[in-house]
Protein backbone atom coordinates (compact mmCIF):
# COMPACT_ATOMS: atom_id res chain seq x y z
CA UNK A 1 0.00 0.00 0.00
CA UNK A 2 1.48 3.20 -1.24
CA UNK A 3 1.65 6.34 1.36
CA UNK A 4 1.47 9.84 0.39
CA UNK A 5 1.13 13.16 2.61
CA UNK A 6 -1.01 15.78 1.27
CA UNK A 7 0.59 19.21 2.31
CA UNK A 8 -1.44 22.21 1.72
CA UNK A 9 -1.83 26.04 2.26
CA UNK A 10 -4.96 28.79 1.97
CA UNK A 11 -6.08 30.71 4.90
CA UNK A 12 -9.63 29.78 4.20
CA UNK A 13 -10.80 25.86 4.71
CA UNK A 14 -14.33 26.39 2.73
CA UNK A 15 -11.32 27.71 -0.29
CA UNK A 16 -11.77 26.01 -3.92
CA UNK A 17 -7.96 24.71 -2.55
CA UNK A 18 -9.56 23.32 0.55
CA UNK A 19 -12.26 21.17 -2.12
CA UNK A 20 -9.07 20.50 -4.17
CA UNK A 21 -7.54 19.03 -1.56
CA UNK A 22 -10.84 16.65 -0.55
CA UNK A 23 -11.75 15.33 -3.89
CA UNK A 24 -7.73 14.46 -4.34
CA UNK A 25 -7.70 12.65 -0.96
CA UNK A 26 -11.06 10.73 -1.95
CA UNK A 27 -9.14 9.87 -5.31
CA UNK A 28 -6.34 8.57 -3.78
CA UNK A 29 -7.81 6.44 -1.31
CA UNK A 30 -10.17 5.01 -3.99
CA UNK A 31 -7.19 3.55 -5.40
CA UNK A 32 -6.33 2.18 -2.22
CA UNK A 33 -3.51 4.83 -0.90
CA UNK A 34 -3.07 5.57 2.57
CA UNK A 35 -3.42 9.51 3.10
CA UNK A 36 -2.47 12.07 5.58
CA UNK A 37 -2.32 15.59 5.44
CA UNK A 38 -0.61 18.38 6.61
CA UNK A 39 -3.47 21.69 6.77
CA UNK A 40 -0.23 24.26 7.10
CA UNK A 41 -2.99 27.07 7.94
CA UNK A 42 -4.67 25.53 10.74
CA UNK A 43 -1.76 23.59 12.24
CA UNK A 44 -0.46 27.18 12.54
CA UNK A 45 3.26 26.74 10.83
CA UNK A 46 6.08 29.00 11.46
CA UNK A 47 7.60 29.32 7.92
CA UNK A 48 10.31 31.25 9.31
CA UNK A 49 13.70 29.74 9.86
CA UNK A 50 15.43 31.54 12.65
CA UNK A 51 19.11 31.26 13.18
CA UNK A 52 18.70 28.02 15.47
CA UNK A 53 17.75 26.19 12.50
CA UNK A 54 20.37 27.26 9.83
CA UNK A 55 22.01 23.97 8.39
CA UNK A 56 25.56 22.80 10.31
CA UNK A 57 27.53 22.18 7.25
CA UNK A 58 29.70 20.67 9.41
CA UNK A 59 27.17 17.90 10.91
CA UNK A 60 24.33 16.65 8.57
CA UNK A 61 22.79 15.00 11.34
CA UNK A 62 22.15 18.22 13.59
CA UNK A 63 18.78 17.96 15.25
CA UNK A 64 16.61 20.52 14.49
CA UNK A 65 13.51 22.12 16.27
CA UNK A 66 10.75 19.96 17.59
CA UNK A 67 8.05 21.37 15.11
CA UNK A 68 10.80 20.35 12.44
CA UNK A 69 11.78 17.30 13.65
CA UNK A 70 7.48 15.99 14.16
CA UNK A 71 6.78 16.94 10.42
CA UNK A 72 9.80 15.18 9.34
CA UNK A 73 8.88 12.23 11.15
CA UNK A 74 5.40 11.91 9.68
CA UNK A 75 7.03 11.89 6.11
CA UNK A 76 9.66 9.10 6.61
CA UNK A 77 7.10 6.02 5.94
CA UNK A 78 5.47 8.18 2.93
CA UNK A 79 6.44 7.29 -0.76
CA UNK A 80 4.68 10.79 -2.08
CA UNK A 81 3.92 14.20 -1.21
CA UNK A 82 1.40 16.18 -2.58
CA UNK A 83 1.86 19.87 -2.28
CA UNK A 84 -1.40 21.44 -3.16
CA UNK A 85 -1.73 25.60 -2.93
CA UNK A 86 -2.90 28.93 -4.25
CA UNK A 87 -0.04 30.31 -7.02
CA UNK A 88 0.29 33.54 -5.52
CA UNK A 89 2.76 35.84 -7.67
CA UNK A 90 3.82 32.38 -9.46
CA UNK A 91 5.03 30.94 -7.04
CA UNK A 92 3.99 28.80 -3.56
CA UNK A 93 2.24 30.74 -0.56
CA UNK A 94 5.30 32.07 2.24
CA UNK A 95 3.39 29.34 4.48
CA UNK A 96 4.30 26.98 2.05
CA UNK A 97 8.06 28.01 1.08
CA UNK A 98 8.50 28.23 4.69
CA UNK A 99 7.74 24.71 5.24
CA UNK A 100 10.72 23.99 2.66
CA UNK A 101 12.77 26.57 4.30
CA UNK A 102 12.95 24.73 7.31
CA UNK A 103 11.41 20.82 7.47
CA UNK A 104 13.15 19.82 4.14
CA UNK A 105 16.22 21.00 5.90
CA UNK A 106 19.99 20.06 5.47
CA UNK A 107 20.32 16.10 6.44
CA UNK A 108 16.68 16.18 6.31
CA UNK A 109 15.26 16.72 2.86
CA UNK A 110 18.88 16.96 1.31
CA UNK A 111 22.37 16.97 1.86
CA UNK A 112 24.30 13.29 1.93
CA UNK A 113 22.44 10.13 3.88
CA UNK A 114 19.14 12.61 4.11
CA UNK A 115 16.44 11.08 5.82
CA UNK A 116 13.92 11.67 3.60
CA UNK A 117 13.18 8.80 1.07
CA UNK A 118 10.16 10.40 -1.11
CA UNK A 119 9.93 9.14 -4.72
CA UNK A 120 7.68 11.26 -6.25
CA UNK A 121 6.43 14.82 -5.57
CA UNK A 122 2.75 16.18 -7.53
CA UNK A 123 2.85 20.30 -7.33
CA UNK A 124 -1.08 20.93 -7.67
CA UNK A 125 -1.04 24.99 -7.95
CA UNK A 126 -4.22 27.05 -8.65
CA UNK A 127 -3.65 29.74 -10.69
CA UNK A 128 -5.91 32.75 -11.03
CA UNK A 129 -5.14 33.48 -14.33
CA UNK A 130 -4.95 32.02 -18.26
CA UNK A 131 -2.56 29.78 -19.19
CA UNK A 132 -2.07 32.20 -21.90
CA UNK A 133 -0.95 34.65 -20.07
CA UNK A 134 1.28 32.71 -18.00
CA UNK A 135 2.33 31.54 -20.89
CA UNK A 136 3.19 34.34 -22.87
CA UNK A 137 6.00 35.64 -20.30
CA UNK A 138 7.31 32.35 -18.92
CA UNK A 139 5.93 32.28 -15.75
CA UNK A 140 4.45 28.90 -15.60
CA UNK A 141 7.60 28.00 -16.49
CA UNK A 142 9.85 29.02 -14.60
CA UNK A 143 7.58 28.23 -11.35
CA UNK A 144 8.02 24.27 -12.88
CA UNK A 145 11.68 24.53 -12.90
CA UNK A 146 11.88 25.81 -9.59
CA UNK A 147 9.88 23.26 -8.28
CA UNK A 148 11.02 20.24 -10.28
CA UNK A 149 14.46 21.26 -10.07
CA UNK A 150 15.26 23.81 -7.60
CA UNK A 151 13.28 21.66 -4.96
CA UNK A 152 12.33 18.19 -5.72
CA UNK A 153 15.73 17.32 -7.74
CA UNK A 154 17.87 19.05 -5.06
CA UNK A 155 15.76 16.06 -2.51
CA UNK A 156 17.05 13.71 -5.42
CA UNK A 157 13.41 13.05 -6.00
CA UNK A 158 13.81 12.73 -9.46
CA UNK A 159 9.84 12.06 -10.13
CA UNK A 160 8.01 15.81 -9.72
CA UNK A 161 5.43 16.90 -11.78
CA UNK A 162 3.28 20.11 -11.95
CA UNK A 163 -0.51 20.48 -12.42
CA UNK A 164 -1.39 23.87 -12.65
CA UNK A 165 -5.10 24.46 -12.68
CA UNK A 166 -5.93 27.86 -14.46
CA UNK A 167 -8.65 30.32 -14.31
CA UNK A 168 -9.64 30.13 -10.83
CA UNK A 169 -10.22 33.86 -10.39
CA UNK A 170 -13.08 35.33 -12.41
CA UNK A 171 -12.46 39.06 -13.81
CA UNK A 172 -15.69 40.23 -12.51
CA UNK A 173 -16.85 38.19 -9.89
CA UNK A 174 -17.58 34.36 -10.21
CA UNK A 175 -17.54 31.66 -13.09
CA UNK A 176 -20.57 30.13 -13.13
CA UNK A 177 -20.39 26.73 -10.73
CA UNK A 178 -19.78 24.45 -14.11
CA UNK A 179 -16.36 26.33 -14.26
CA UNK A 180 -15.38 25.02 -10.86
CA UNK A 181 -16.83 21.52 -11.19
CA UNK A 182 -14.74 21.30 -14.21
CA UNK A 183 -10.99 22.57 -11.94
CA UNK A 184 -11.99 19.72 -9.55
CA UNK A 185 -12.68 17.30 -11.99
CA UNK A 186 -9.08 17.98 -13.87
CA UNK A 187 -7.27 17.77 -10.34
CA UNK A 188 -9.12 14.41 -9.67
CA UNK A 189 -8.22 12.76 -13.25
CA UNK A 190 -4.92 13.89 -13.01
CA UNK A 191 -4.16 12.54 -9.63
CA UNK A 192 -6.32 9.33 -10.32
CA UNK A 193 -3.46 9.18 -13.52
CA UNK A 194 -0.94 10.05 -11.43
CA UNK A 195 -1.87 7.23 -8.48
CA UNK A 196 -2.08 4.45 -11.23
CA UNK A 197 1.25 4.94 -12.51
CA UNK A 198 2.68 5.09 -9.28
CA UNK A 199 0.32 2.26 -8.08
CA UNK B 1 17.26 63.79 -3.71
CA UNK B 2 16.17 59.93 -4.74
CA UNK B 3 14.79 58.07 -1.79
CA UNK B 4 15.04 54.43 -1.52
CA UNK B 5 14.24 51.54 0.80
CA UNK B 6 15.93 48.74 1.60
CA UNK B 7 13.91 45.57 2.28
CA UNK B 8 16.12 42.47 3.39
CA UNK B 9 15.96 39.12 5.17
CA UNK B 10 18.81 37.04 7.26
CA UNK B 11 17.96 35.54 10.57
CA UNK B 12 21.36 36.69 11.71
CA UNK B 13 22.61 40.53 11.79
CA UNK B 14 26.12 39.49 11.99
CA UNK B 15 25.61 37.44 8.46
CA UNK B 16 26.96 37.95 5.09
CA UNK B 17 23.60 39.34 4.44
CA UNK B 18 23.33 41.89 6.68
CA UNK B 19 27.26 43.06 5.63
CA UNK B 20 26.28 43.37 1.87
CA UNK B 21 23.32 46.25 3.56
CA UNK B 22 25.24 47.75 4.85
CA UNK B 23 28.13 48.38 2.16
CA UNK B 24 24.77 48.73 -0.49
CA UNK B 25 23.34 51.84 2.20
CA UNK B 26 26.63 53.33 2.88
CA UNK B 27 27.51 53.41 -1.02
CA UNK B 28 23.85 54.93 -1.68
CA UNK B 29 24.14 57.85 1.10
CA UNK B 30 27.81 58.70 -0.58
CA UNK B 31 25.74 59.58 -3.92
CA UNK B 32 23.25 61.33 -1.87
CA UNK B 33 21.01 58.80 -1.95
CA UNK B 34 18.28 58.87 0.96
CA UNK B 35 18.01 55.30 2.32
CA UNK B 36 15.59 53.98 4.61
CA UNK B 37 15.94 49.99 5.98
CA UNK B 38 13.14 47.62 6.79
CA UNK B 39 15.16 44.33 8.23
CA UNK B 40 12.02 41.91 8.17
CA UNK B 41 13.69 39.75 10.80
CA UNK B 42 14.19 42.00 13.43
CA UNK B 43 10.97 43.87 12.45
CA UNK B 44 9.17 40.54 13.71
CA UNK B 45 7.29 40.65 10.21
CA UNK B 46 4.65 38.44 10.27
CA UNK B 47 4.32 36.59 6.75
CA UNK B 48 1.54 34.43 6.63
CA UNK B 49 -1.39 35.94 4.72
CA UNK B 50 -4.92 35.33 6.68
CA UNK B 51 -8.23 35.82 5.63
CA UNK B 52 -8.90 39.09 6.82
CA UNK B 53 -6.38 40.55 3.99
CA UNK B 54 -7.51 38.70 1.16
CA UNK B 55 -7.84 40.70 -1.36
CA UNK B 56 -11.18 41.83 -2.23
CA UNK B 57 -11.86 41.55 -6.31
CA UNK B 58 -14.52 44.34 -5.84
CA UNK B 59 -12.78 46.73 -3.82
CA UNK B 60 -9.65 48.05 -4.67
CA UNK B 61 -9.21 50.31 -1.82
CA UNK B 62 -9.83 47.81 1.31
CA UNK B 63 -7.73 48.73 3.93
CA UNK B 64 -5.57 46.05 5.08
CA UNK B 65 -3.93 44.83 8.93
CA UNK B 66 -2.22 47.84 10.36
CA UNK B 67 1.32 46.43 9.85
CA UNK B 68 0.51 46.60 6.51
CA UNK B 69 -0.93 49.54 5.72
CA UNK B 70 2.21 51.27 8.19
CA UNK B 71 4.45 49.50 5.87
CA UNK B 72 2.68 50.42 2.07
CA UNK B 73 2.76 54.14 4.24
CA UNK B 74 6.73 53.62 4.71
CA UNK B 75 6.93 53.46 0.72
CA UNK B 76 4.88 55.82 -0.78
CA UNK B 77 7.31 58.52 -1.07
CA UNK B 78 10.28 56.17 -2.59
CA UNK B 79 11.15 55.96 -5.69
CA UNK B 80 13.07 52.49 -5.03
CA UNK B 81 13.24 49.36 -3.39
CA UNK B 82 16.32 47.05 -2.86
CA UNK B 83 15.66 43.62 -1.36
CA UNK B 84 18.79 42.01 -0.03
CA UNK B 85 18.28 38.41 0.81
CA UNK B 86 20.07 34.79 1.06
CA UNK B 87 18.83 32.43 -1.85
CA UNK B 88 16.67 29.79 -0.74
CA UNK B 89 15.52 26.85 -2.85
CA UNK B 90 16.24 29.46 -5.66
CA UNK B 91 14.35 32.18 -4.68
CA UNK B 92 13.50 34.25 -1.84
CA UNK B 93 12.84 33.41 1.63
CA UNK B 94 9.36 32.81 3.24
CA UNK B 95 9.77 35.93 5.75
CA UNK B 96 10.22 38.00 2.28
CA UNK B 97 7.85 36.02 -0.10
CA UNK B 98 5.03 36.86 2.77
CA UNK B 99 5.91 40.47 2.22
CA UNK B 100 5.57 40.67 -1.02
CA UNK B 101 2.10 38.09 -0.60
CA UNK B 102 0.41 40.00 2.25
CA UNK B 103 1.97 43.83 2.17
CA UNK B 104 2.09 44.60 -2.19
CA UNK B 105 -1.66 43.69 -1.95
CA UNK B 106 -4.12 44.29 -4.65
CA UNK B 107 -4.79 48.16 -4.84
CA UNK B 108 -1.25 48.79 -3.03
CA UNK B 109 1.17 47.32 -4.83
CA UNK B 110 -0.31 46.19 -8.59
CA UNK B 111 -3.99 46.37 -9.57
CA UNK B 112 -6.03 49.79 -10.99
CA UNK B 113 -4.47 53.34 -8.94
CA UNK B 114 -2.51 51.24 -7.07
CA UNK B 115 -1.12 53.16 -4.08
CA UNK B 116 2.43 52.62 -5.13
CA UNK B 117 4.65 54.58 -7.45
CA UNK B 118 7.90 52.76 -7.49
CA UNK B 119 10.14 53.61 -10.19
CA UNK B 120 12.49 50.40 -9.85
CA UNK B 121 13.58 47.36 -7.74
CA UNK B 122 16.94 46.10 -7.49
CA UNK B 123 17.06 42.67 -6.41
CA UNK B 124 20.45 41.40 -4.54
CA UNK B 125 20.33 37.76 -4.19
CA UNK B 126 23.39 35.66 -2.15
CA UNK B 127 24.07 32.16 -3.57
CA UNK B 128 25.85 29.77 -2.33
CA UNK B 129 26.75 27.32 -5.06
CA UNK B 130 28.77 28.63 -8.51
CA UNK B 131 26.77 30.41 -11.41
CA UNK B 132 28.14 27.06 -13.57
CA UNK B 133 25.30 25.40 -11.48
CA UNK B 134 22.35 27.60 -11.34
CA UNK B 135 22.72 27.94 -15.18
CA UNK B 136 23.15 24.25 -16.54
CA UNK B 137 19.78 24.10 -14.76
CA UNK B 138 18.05 27.47 -15.71
CA UNK B 139 17.52 28.16 -12.12
CA UNK B 140 19.12 32.10 -12.12
CA UNK B 141 16.82 32.53 -15.08
CA UNK B 142 13.85 31.19 -13.43
CA UNK B 143 14.26 33.42 -10.68
CA UNK B 144 15.07 36.32 -12.08
CA UNK B 145 11.92 35.74 -14.33
CA UNK B 146 9.87 35.41 -11.31
CA UNK B 147 11.00 38.52 -9.84
CA UNK B 148 11.67 40.86 -12.51
CA UNK B 149 8.43 39.70 -14.37
CA UNK B 150 6.25 37.89 -12.21
CA UNK B 151 6.80 40.33 -8.81
CA UNK B 152 8.10 43.82 -10.52
CA UNK B 153 6.24 44.13 -13.94
CA UNK B 154 2.95 43.03 -12.06
CA UNK B 155 3.21 45.69 -10.18
CA UNK B 156 3.68 48.01 -13.05
CA UNK B 157 7.51 48.79 -12.06
CA UNK B 158 9.28 47.81 -15.32
CA UNK B 159 12.94 48.72 -14.68
CA UNK B 160 13.70 46.01 -12.42
CA UNK B 161 17.33 44.27 -12.13
CA UNK B 162 18.49 41.35 -10.52
CA UNK B 163 22.17 40.72 -9.13
CA UNK B 164 23.29 37.31 -7.41
CA UNK B 165 26.11 37.16 -5.68
CA UNK B 166 27.36 33.48 -6.33
CA UNK B 167 29.69 31.34 -3.97
CA UNK B 168 28.81 33.00 -0.51
CA UNK B 169 29.07 29.20 1.07
CA UNK B 170 32.40 26.67 0.75
CA UNK B 171 31.96 23.62 0.39
CA UNK B 172 34.10 23.08 3.27
CA UNK B 173 34.62 25.51 6.21
CA UNK B 174 34.84 28.68 5.15
CA UNK B 175 36.51 30.75 1.92
CA UNK B 176 39.77 33.10 2.39
CA UNK B 177 38.50 36.83 4.21
CA UNK B 178 39.58 37.83 0.39
CA UNK B 179 36.57 36.11 -1.35
CA UNK B 180 33.92 37.68 0.73
CA UNK B 181 35.61 41.21 0.53
CA UNK B 182 35.12 40.68 -3.30
CA UNK B 183 31.68 39.43 -3.01
CA UNK B 184 31.03 43.15 -1.21
CA UNK B 185 32.94 45.06 -3.68
CA UNK B 186 30.94 43.16 -6.13
CA UNK B 187 27.83 44.41 -4.57
CA UNK B 188 29.26 48.13 -4.20
CA UNK B 189 30.06 48.46 -7.62
CA UNK B 190 27.07 47.42 -8.94
CA UNK B 191 25.01 49.47 -6.78
CA UNK B 192 27.07 52.98 -7.76
CA UNK B 193 26.81 52.45 -11.23
CA UNK B 194 22.80 51.18 -10.81
CA UNK B 195 22.22 54.66 -8.55
CA UNK B 196 24.08 56.62 -11.13
CA UNK B 197 22.06 55.54 -13.78
CA UNK B 198 19.19 56.67 -11.79
CA UNK B 199 20.55 59.41 -10.06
Amino acid sequence: MKQVEIIWAHPRSDSLTAAVVSNVKKQLEKQSWKVSQLDLYRNKFNPVLQAVDEPDWSDWTKTYSSDIMELIKELVDKDSVIFIFPVWWYSIPAIMKGYIDRVWNYGQGYGPKHTLRLQSILWIGLMGTTEANCSALGLNTSMENQLNVGIADYCDIKDSKTLILYETLAENGNYPPEHYANLLEQARLYTAEWAKARQ
